[in-house]
């Protein structure tokens, strides 16, 4: 956690021996057509670079010289890739770093994955690696490949393109691969991340943010190391303008088992990672049909900079269809302004729908140049935002020859209508794989099969280009831990920092009930301290209004539940206010998450909770909040005065200054907190400290 | 509307004559390849069946003999297909019903769905059809085609198999088609409903469910003429073990439109639908590759009966991803129990995951039965409802000769076991067009290409077969229409009713307030009358404490609002209770929709509404209540007493009864409704009627 905390800048590792090396050596090659050590090996000597087989027991491989160690070669090696059985995998490393190796992809499973002893030697092993200023790939990795330097030491076919894939599953790389296929998309770079002993996820993006042959970087992740070092990198991608798009697993609810509070709870690995995209400009999806999906728009498509769509069809359906999909993810499809209508009008049959969703009629048949026109008209308004063309275009060409050859006319100069103008354009159609669907995609226009994936990829495309990612906070660590957790501690800690409270006092018998009552001027409420369930427990009592209902709910409380100690405090007006939950969670790997909702009991049944990296300044803290569902209520509904949210802002921005100081806490909470018009009062607080 | 309500059975139509006629005639047969005409009547002549050609112009079409008029011929024709120019539609009808036709396919366009004139002529023409005892398909259609007869008068090719597609769209119907086949699965009817000026989709629905050949239908509908008469015909589908799937457009805000209450805004078109089909017992999905997908999990798998799903995968990545993905759909991926973990140990190496989700940590490539045994143990157990296989199998081929013939006997050992024992069992792989992944499907397994969707169907599939679809519900029309529609006189129709109100009373003046409040007693409620968005302008005061608290609030009403009545009502005790909205609308197709919702600011915000037809039962109004997302607040919700929701769904019931006995209402609402422990009380009333 602390070395995550740190100020220290990321420090961008030189790849060239592990994607461009001068030289490979097969550890582990082996004449068996059942190991993984002879099918990279016959790989790797498909390629330009000299190979040296590298075999303990065998004097030739594959009909070639093989030295039973790399240290028996003269030559220098840039990388060995390392396919032997576990038990010889270290020292297999060891030697191949004795003879100067520069880069290492360890194939072998078997040691970190294990847990335990296995994970104390692979940190051991790459504690060696990078004192010799080396570096390794897995180990329990698939293999390297790079079509931009020709280089392959994997064991499967990925087509040539400029996505970079970085995946811990070989079999979800190649899922992924094939459902890029489909959209004419292909692969830079492939790196097989496997247990990131020494490089992972944040430092194989950051090499690709200076890979020129890679455009966008496709990635799937089932744990992160340091979770603040990927958000930089993929940040820096981002800016570097190369998308990244981001696959986790994981997504239920693992991290929030043995949460102690709501904040612990509701903060679950999805959320997590949905907060890490969010601060590194990057895009979390959930299948790989979606990364390649959204991949394809992003490639393609110039993110719309507004919900207006043109939806322009070749049947009354798929236009309606089209409607729809884009109003579910967002997107407006509305009446065109007169001009428009009767521009588009002018070029199509008088039973044509010209309004939007526009239907050819039937007109594509009779001239197809009518979608080229329509087209033209449409990229060069300043009424609409993007356009999706959906339905029949493309098999078209099953009319006539004369069709055929028009259709993929009219998709190249729509493509280049569209180029010219800068627009948005997305299409679906039927036949994504006929003559004039490959004419849109080579003239840089998006294609899809289903019309709720154009949809769903444009509005995701708009999201994403819209987002101001704001990178990873650093927080300052506190010079004094926190060590005592109760209420009435964690209320005095949280009011130090700057939180608002009620005023309250905290008694002991019945005397110091009194003074206090006195002092604080009805009504009160009292809380039965010693237990963190108070309320779920029927330890908290509100509205009380004079001494004599003070009396009757003392009593009540020492009777069930003989608190050692009770806070007596001003009941809160809560007016036009608003509850909220606001707390904070230390996440292993990502740090503080800051979690914001609208609370009482909506919180967990209805979810509208928000998270973001921690500390927030002011400022996000308010843009988080009025990103919730019910964000409505805060800025004043139906008639009712907006609350104080810049005053809310500035709680959520101390509570997770607080929290983000003091990595000893695992979860700080207020829960409720009041705002009002006339400012913000946190009604409770909790801290949990980390075993 | 009055037709809907009524309590007559459904008429099943013979639609003999219109799928196996014993002969064709086409009107309007061209030899001008650029016209339907001409098409249709290339592919008519393919068939089987006599087929006359007619051309008012021209002795022969396609070199054969035509004639000017189909009562030129001398034989009777059961089917007439017109395809002539709109100007001489009708006329070629009334031919066809002179010459004793006793089915007619409408292609032209340009009458009905022009509105107006053209809707009212289509009316009288399908009188006319009607009276000669003859059928209509159509206009404005695009044919017929049986593959169970042979009858093709479409100009599209689809594939054969046993889903018939009854589509107001040809695009639709195309793209539908195209998805099935991916699948596997074919048509064996296809209708082009068009303006279903006769013959309508429940008709049509009718007819498959007495067609031996087809097993289920895929609907594409974009207006239904008569929702109840639709809901009917699908639930005898769904009796008779043909599964209804709905695909329809217009799902936004386009039928709230105009709506003057909260209930009308809310319920929207696609709210309507789904309340239409949760009552017939079919499913209504948002695109064509949902139905289809969909489709193929009810053709082919055995609905799961729980929640307890194993994942069985040939890698981890899959394995998680499918864990996800069935998470985030409601299903479960528990551990398994000791027995099942171990029997599955047996048939996998020590380094395979057997405790769900199941990895085979690569045995596959070693021996590809362990697939089979597996699945047999997991097929066997009742620890689980459901099986996903997920992964790379259809892959194993590219390994070796060996590997591809034990991969597809793999698959048809997996699929017998799973048709013996019974099971719900399917399957995702990256490679669908396999030969393994097409003899599970020839099994009776449904094949994925996206493990997503394979979840969604799975789930979809399980929450269908779940349902108990409550048909059509009859509702008895009042004797008295209702004219008056202000506060109070809705007040009093509902509480006649039998809807329990506050007490209350109506007064103008000052005096007349006195004696109110002084029979009514303290804390009140003043509403100032005359405007029905009271609350809104701050026509509502609560919580009137005291005689000086009512005048000064009397006061307040008289100088801002100067309402003509003012209603005075007792406070209800609130505590612990919940907010409802309850209302009903009439929609001009489905009938009185009856909506139920959690009430508050919460009910726009997030809304949490459901909706069915009505009138409904108590059981029904409870069942809808219960599936509230927030239905945990009404059952008592972290330590608070539950509601009487048992009289809360009688208040549902009697304002469903009392909306559906007024057709000349519009809608009827009452929001909020208070529902405490200790019964239900409506606070506010609002009728709409129609116009």
């Amino acid at each position: 956690m602390t070395a995550l905390l740190s100020d220290l800048p990321p420090v961008t590792r030189d790849l060239t021996p592990l994607f461009d090396p001068s030289s490979v050596a097969i550890v582990g090659a082996s004449d068996d057509p059942g190991k993984y050590g002879n099918w990279l090996a016959v790989r790797a000597l498909r390629g330009r670079r000299p190979v040296h087989l590298v075999n303990r027991s065998r004097p030739t491989v594959l009909g070639r010289p093989a030295v039973p160690s790399i240290a028996g070669l003269d030559l220098a090696v840039d990388l060995a890739v390392i396919a032997v059985p576990a038990a010889a995998f270290e020292a297999a490393v060891d030697d191949a770093l004795e003879a100067g190796v520069k880069a290492i992809v360890g194939i072998t499973a078997g040691l970190g994955e294990t847990g335990g002893e296995g994970r104390r030697r692979q940190e051991a092993l790459a504690a060696r690696v990078q004192a010799a200023g080396a570096c390794l790939l897995g180990p329990n990795c698939l293999g390297v490949l790079d079509h931009t330097s020709k280089l392959d030491l994997t064991v499967n076919d990925f087509p040539v393109g400029d996505i970079a894939v970085l995946s811990q599953s070989g079999n979800i790389a190649i899922d992924l691969a094939a459902q890029m296929t489909t959209h004419g998309l292909g692969v830079s770079r492939f790196a097989s991340i496997g247990n990131q002993a020494d490089l992972d996820v944040a430092d194989l993006i950051e090499s690709c943010v200076e890979h020129d042959g890679t455009r966008a970087i496709a990635l799937y992740c089932e744990g992160f190391r340091d979770g603040r070092r990927f958000v930089s990198a993929a940040l820096r991608a981002h800016q570097a303008g190369k998308p990244v798009v981001l696959l986790t697993v994981g997504r239920g609810t693992a991290s929030a088992r043995g949460a102690a509070s709501h904040t612990g709870s509701l903060v679950s690995s999805d959320v997590v990672v949905q907060a890490a995209c969010e601060a590194a400009g990057a895009e979390n999806v959930s299948s790989p049909s979606q990364l390649a999906d959204l991949l394809q728009a992003m490639v393609r498509t110039r993110p719309p900079t507004g919900k207006r769509v043109a939806v322009f069809s070749d049947g009354g359906g798929h236009a309606s269809l089209a409607s729809d999909c884009l109003e579910a993810v967002g997107m407006r499809v509305e009446e065109f302004p007169e001009a428009l209508r009767k521009a588009v009008a002018t070029e199509l049959p008088p039973n044509a729908t010209v309004a939007n969703p526009i239907d050819v009629a039937g007109a594509g048949e009779q001239d197809i140049t009518c979608f080229t026109r329509v087209a033209g008209h449409l990229v060069a308004s300043r009424d609409i935002d993007a356009v999706v063309m959906t339905g029949y275009f493309g098999g078209f060409r099953d009319y006539s020859d004369e069709l055929a050859v028009g259709e993929v006319q009219a998709a190249r100069d729509i493509a280049r209508a569209v180029a010219e103008r800068g627009a948005t354009y997305v299409s679906h159609t039927m036949f994504p794989q006929s003559p004039a669907a490959q004419a849109l995609r080579e003239g840089g226009i998006a294609v899809y099969r289903n019309v709720e994936t154009a949809a769903w990829a444009l509005s995701r495309l708009g999201q994403w280009a819209a987002r101001e990612p704001h990178g990873v906070p650093q927080p300052h660590p506190a010079a004094n831990a926190v060590t005592q957790a109760g209420y009435w501690s964690a209320r005095m800690l949280l009011a130090d920092a700057g939180v608002p409270f009620v005023a309250a006092a905290e008694v002991a018998t019945r005397e110091e009930l009194r003074i206090a009552a006195t002092a604080l001027g009805f009504p009160l409420v009292l809380k039965a301290l010693g237990d963190e369930h108070k309320s779920d427990r029927g330890g908290v009592v509100l509205g009380i209004r004079d001494q004599e209902h003070l009396e009757r709910a003392w009593n009540d409380l020492q009777d069930r539940l003989a608190p050692p100690t009770v806070s007596v405090e001003q009941m809160a007006d809560l007016t036009d206010g608003v509850e909220l939950i606001v707390g904070v969670r230390q996440d292993p790997s990502f740090g503080p998450i800051v979690l914001v909702g609208i609370g009482g009991v909506y919180t967990e049944l209805l979810r509208d909770t928000r998270c973001a990296l921690g500390p927030l300044d002011p400022e996000s803290a308010r843009a988080l909040l009025l990103s919730l569902k019910g964000a409505a209520l805060l800025t004043g509904y139906r008639g009712k005065p907006a609350v104080d949210i810049d005053a809310a802002a500035r709680l959520v921005s101390t509570v997770s200054h607080f929290a983000a100081a003091h990595t000893e806490i695992s979860e700080v909470e207020c829960n409720p907190v009041a705002v009002t018009p006339r400012g913000v009062t946190a009604l409770d607080a909790r801290i949990i400290l980390a075993r």
